[in-house]
Order: structure tokens, then C-alpha cells, then sequence
């Protein structure tokens, strides 16, 4: 039992490989990918030059990223027996099954035949994810078939024509764009580490993807964004939120949405998503989530010390977009694809397989006894 | 970069948690479930005996198997509409892309709604498992529509008869039962982890068992069975054996089925499944595939000193049995349910998410170029 400390306590800590993908918290507060600053991406570029970054180490040139959006755009149709699948889920079905379970059937259909696929196959996830997400959706919840094809340039302004039916504003196609920009990425979070668990042994990018998805399902993970907005739409005013939240801490209900196991000063993706939250606000004319969202984030800091992560004024911002909350998580993986492809690729690139040991605390080796003479 | 090493190496040696359920070559070669050693439970047990056991953390009373075999009886057969999407997909699928995809759909169907119902998700897994696989490759291949269930007392023998079509002798269902037990556990192996890190998300039993498929499909940990049989099947004779793996050697291939990542003198499973293998081979008559396998486990010692791991003699096993070689993995997928479920429910009832880190060995931090300044 000589690592039995660290083994308890989640790897936390612990390296578990070697990454050129990402930085998280290292001056405390920051995030980078390939040695960008998030708030730099966030300012200045767009997610699917981010998705070429991750995928290829540079940010691509004009002419890089006219090509790639080219390739993304012949890759966002669904098979028809993918639909006939999705046909067959149920509206109340979890929607993260239904992408665990979209990722899954896609791999029978369009297997990666060996590792030179692996930016294809890459990429046609990452162009069919909203397809998956809204086919499903729609045919559920609507009884729609829907084309899945958009004119749309970007994967943020398809998956909102996808969902609506109509192109979104420019406004909130950047927003959109942001938000696959802020979750695309971090390092060896939960999801990310179980896809790279899947590559160690060398299976494909659908099982890898697959692992992964079904990990970001779990509450401790993905679903804080939902959770945050399950929680804001019952407070009526920025007063009630304060009182409301005093009760749920009296009572110690789990608040979702702020502090965070790595960011211990402020989650660096808060401030861009909030600001963005802000304009959503005042273009609405109707500001009363984002105050009161506010009141949340003043509240738990002055009571917890607590800050915001990324997920809590995502779910203001959603919300204002017109997105059901139970999309958001699906959201999540649409943009994380990215960050756990990428670590697939690098898992590849120098493997061993991931395989740890275990402190064994179980019964002292002992005999079967035959079934007769046991006890209950 | 502090973990460098440790963290390169596949954290091998590097304990991630503690568990009740298994020790794996504690004594240079031992294998135990629950404190019983793998001989013993192959010798007197059945298969839903270790299934309980692991469950549960003891062997059944007969009225508690009585009773659970009932349980699994009842849940052995497939919705229409898991059958619909096994029937949509094609006869080259790779069978483990079909594991994970039935595994995932029927996640959608009959959710785990909480942990009190992660019994019965197991079982129904457990239960389902054979027909997921069987309805697939009967439809596919033959054009058949099976009938999931059976008249058959035991999981083995269920698997054989969906199948074939017709009862397997008492031998053949023997000997899938051992091979059941011999699959069903090993510790922290990468399948096992990948639920394990699912888990620790608080995610649901279907997608960490999705998870553990899609790892399991990788050839460096399940399907090195397959690996052998093709192999072995391309071999004449003993001494055809002896030469052709001799160049093999020569050209540095892999050869599969040999040497362990923990046991270093041999695999206690190997004697086990030998000995069957021998006694099917003799059923038969043409003992010949028996005796090729012999003489490359002799060359394999003889040669490299490496001893032949649990895979090896499961290939003329199973292929005495009449058992297509594409589908030995799922066959290990029957099995290793029951070990990935047990250590699922182990990490919820002591869970902390497992969010190991990484050392960067990436970009220093740089400033987003705007794009046409950018160099190809």
C-alpha cells in the first residue's frame, strides 16, 4: 500500500503524462493553448482556427483555414442509418447518451482504419456533433426531420441554424464561437484523461470519443452549466437570489458553477463569457438573469470566497441565445471534441499504456467452500 | 516537470486507488477475486457464482444463485429498437464498434436513474451482452433473425445456443463458463481504469461500461486472442509452427498472446485453459491446431523465455468450440462486464474525480498574429 495518499485522492497532482496542448493555473489563474492565452483566443480568433491549432500545433494561415472550414463544411451530413438511430432515441432519453451513442454508431459506419485517419475522423466528429445534437432534438421534441446541412461558414452559426431553423444574428454567432473557443481545452480534466486512457491501447478515435463523452456526462464534470441554470431561473430578482442562496447554504446544498479543483483565485474564461453574458442582456432589453446572475457571483464571493468558473454565466448567456438547457452539456462536447482529439493524437505519438496499480484491501486469500455448506 | 518519468511510463507501478476485488501476481504469478484463488474459482464455481462474488464481495448460497440466475433469465432479451439499430449495421463493423454501440444505445432506454439501481444496470448488461452480440452477427452474416432467449440455465451456455441455433454439449458449456471466469477480472487493467475514471465523474454505468469496451477494443490489451488465431490457423505443423515464428522472431514482429505487463513467470490462467484446450482438441479427434499451439508455446520459452498469458490457448479453445474468431473479443466483453461493474461501484462508494496533471512541454506563451500576417 505504498501509494495508498495519492492513489485515494484521484491522481490529484500527480502527472500522468506530458502535454504540449495546454497550460492550466500556472501563474495561478491563467489558460493557454499551444502557449496562446485564452482571452487572446478568445479576442482574436475563431473556433475553427482554434480546432486547426489543437489539431496541428499553429494557428493556420488564411488560405490553411479557408481549406480547412471547406473540408469541415463536406463533413457536417449525417448517414442515413446515424438518423434512422437517432430516430429510434427516445425524447427523454439523458442527451449526452444520445452523443455517447452518436459517436459510437458513427464509428461502425465510418471506421478509422488506422492512425493516418485520425485528423479525418477527427474532424468529421467535430462537424457532426451538432447534426447529431439537433437531428435528435428536433425529431424528439418537435417531430421535425431537419436538414443537416446549413449555409452556415461557421460550426457555431450551423449548430444554431441547425437548432432554430433560421440563421442566427451575427452577434450570437460570435458568441457562440467564443463559448467552443473558452470549453475547446484543459488539460488532463476527467474526459480528456479517459480518452487518452482509450489511446493508450491503441483503440480507435470513435471508442476513445465515445469514453470520453460518457466521462463528461458525470455531474462532477460536465452539467454544471445546466445545473447553474436550474438554479438562477428559480430566483426572481437579484435580492431573492441572495436570500434563496442563503437558505441553500444553510441547508449545504452543492452550488454549481464556481470555484474550481485547479483555478484557486478566478477561473480566467469567467470574465470573457460574463462580459458576453452583459451584451446578451442589454440586447435583450430584459436583464434580470444576467443581474441575476450577478448576485450570485457577489454572493458566494463574499460569503464562500468563492469565484466563478466558465460554466456559471454560460448558463445566463445560453439562456439568452435561446438554447434549452438540456443542450448545454451536448454544447460542451461539440467544443471539447477538440481538446480530447488533440490529447488522442499526442497519446499516439508516444504511448505506453496507461496502466496503474491498485493497494489491495480486500478479503485474505481463503477457499471456496461448496455451495451446500455455505451461509447467508 | 516533476512526475516526468512516472508520468511517461503508463503510470505503471503507481497506485490509483485501492480495491477489495483483485490481486494480480502478488506472489509472482497469483491471481485471486475476493481473496479466491482463479484455480480454485475455475475448478469448482460457476460463472454467475463469480459474477455474485464480485458484486457482492461473497460466493451465493444456492437459493441466492438460484434466485439470480432467475434474475438474469429474465433480462436477457433485447428491446425492438436495440435490435433495429443492431440490424442497421454492417457485416464488416468491427464487433467491439457493436459491443460499444449496444451498450450505449440500451443506455438511452433503460437509464440508471440513480446508484441504487446499479445492480440491476450490471445484470442487465451482464444479461444482454450475448444477445447484443449474437443478434448482430446472425443478422449480418446469416440474414437471421435469432431469438434472444433461450432455454439455457447458464450464461455460457445462452451465448452458444444464441449462436448456433442448437444446445451446446455439456463439455462446450463447461468450458465457455471457465473461459467466463478466467476473463471476468484483473485489477486496474486499462479497461478497468477507463471505468474507474468514468465513474469518478458520478456518470452512469452505461457509459462507463462504454467507456471500458472502446478500451478493451485497443490491440495492445483485448484482442490479442484473435491476434493468436490468426496466427496459429496459418500454420501446417508443429515444426512449420516452429520455423515460421522463428522468421517472425528474425523480421522482429509481434507476436501475441505471450509475456504479461505484471505476471513475469507465467499467467495462472494459462494452465487452466491449456488443459481445456487439450481435452477439446482430443473431443475432436484432429488434436492438430492443440499440438501447433504446444509447439509455439515450447518455441516461445525455448526462444525468448516467455511464458504464454491467458490469450493463447483461448484461441484453439474457442476455435474447437466453432467460435468465429471476430467475435473472441466480445466474448471477453461478456466476461469483464462483470469486473468493470464491480470496480465502478467500488469507486462511487469512496470517489474522488480522478483529474490527474500533466508536465507541458509546449510553446512558450506567444501573441495571436492576425491571420494574413501568418507564415505557412
Amino acid at each position: 500500500m505504498s501509494n495508498k495518499k495519492a492513489g485515494g485522492a484521484g491522481l490529484r497532482g500527480q502527472s500522468a503524462g506530458e502535454t504540449t496542448l495546454c497550460t492550466v493555473g500556472q501563474s495561478g489563474s491563467g489558460l493557454t493553448y499551444c502557449g496562446y492565452d485564452i482571452a487572446d483566443l478568445a479576442e482574436n480568433v475563431t473556433f475553427e482556427e482554434v480546432a486547426y491549432l489543437l489539431f496541428n500545433g499553429e494557428l493556420p494561415t488564411q488560405q490553411q483555414l479557408d481549406s480547412y472550414k471547406t473540408e469541415l463544411n463536406t463533413l457536417r451530413d449525417l448517414p442515413q442509418a446515424l438518423k434512422e438511430v437517432l430516430k429510434l432515441i427516445p425524447a427523454n432519453s439523458h442527451p449526452m447518451d444520445v452523443m455517447r451513442t452518436g459517436c459510437s454508431f458513427l464509428g461502425n459506419l465510418e471506421p478509422e482504419a488506422d492512425f493516418s485517419e485520425q485528423k479525418r475522423a477527427s474532424n468529421r466528429l467535430l462537424a457532426a456533433f451538432p447534426a447529431i445534437m439537433c437531428y435528435w432534438y428536433r425529431y424528439s421534441h418537435d417531430g421535425v426531420e431537419i436538414d443537416c446541412q446549413t449555409d452556415q461558414p461557421t460550426l457555431g452559426g450551423h449548430f444554431l441554424k441547425l437548432l432554430k431553423g433560421e440563421t442566427a444574428s451575427l452577434q450570437h454567432q460570435r458568441v457562440m464561437d467564443v463559448s467552443l473557443i473558452l470549453y475547446a481545452e484543459h488539460e488532463f480534466n476527467a474526459s480528456t484523461f479517459t480518452a487518452r486512457v482509450c489511446a493508450s491501447t491503441l483503440s480507435d478515435m470513435f471508442s476513445c470519443t465515445t469514453g470520453a463523452i460518457g466521462t463528461l456526462r458525470g455531474p462532477l464534470h460536465g452539467g454544471a452549466n445546466e445545473a447553474a441554470m436550474d438554479m438562477i431561473e428559480k430566483f426572481t430578482s437579484p435580492e431573492d437570489a441572495k436570500e434563496k442562496m442563503g437558505l441553500m447554504l444553510e441547508r449545504k446544498e452543492k452550488i454549481m458553477g464556481f470555484g474550481h479543483a485547479i483555478y484557486k483565485t478566478s477561473d480566467p474564461r469567467n470574465i470573457i463569457i460574463k462580459k458576453w453574458s452583459e451584451k446578451l442582456a442589454k440586447e435583450n432589453g430584459d436583464t434580470s438573469l444576467y443581474d441575476i446572475s450577478v448576485a450570485c457571483e457577489e454572493f458566494m464571493w463574499d460569503t464562500k470566497k468563492l469565484f466563478c468558473n466558465a460554466d456559471f454565466f454560460h448558463a445566463s448567456t445560453y439562456n439568452y441565445m435561446g438554447i434549452p438547457t438540456k443542450l448545454f452539456t451536448p454544447i460542451f462536447v461539440c467544443s471539447r471534441l477538440t481538446g480530447w482529439a488533440a490529447h488522442v493524437m499526442e497519446q499516439r505519438a508516444n504511448n505506453r499504456i496507461i496502466r496503474p496499480s491498485a493497494d489491495y484491501t480486500g478479503s485474505a486469500p481463503r477457499k471456496v467452500i461448496a455451495i451446500a455448506e455455505r451461509e447467508a
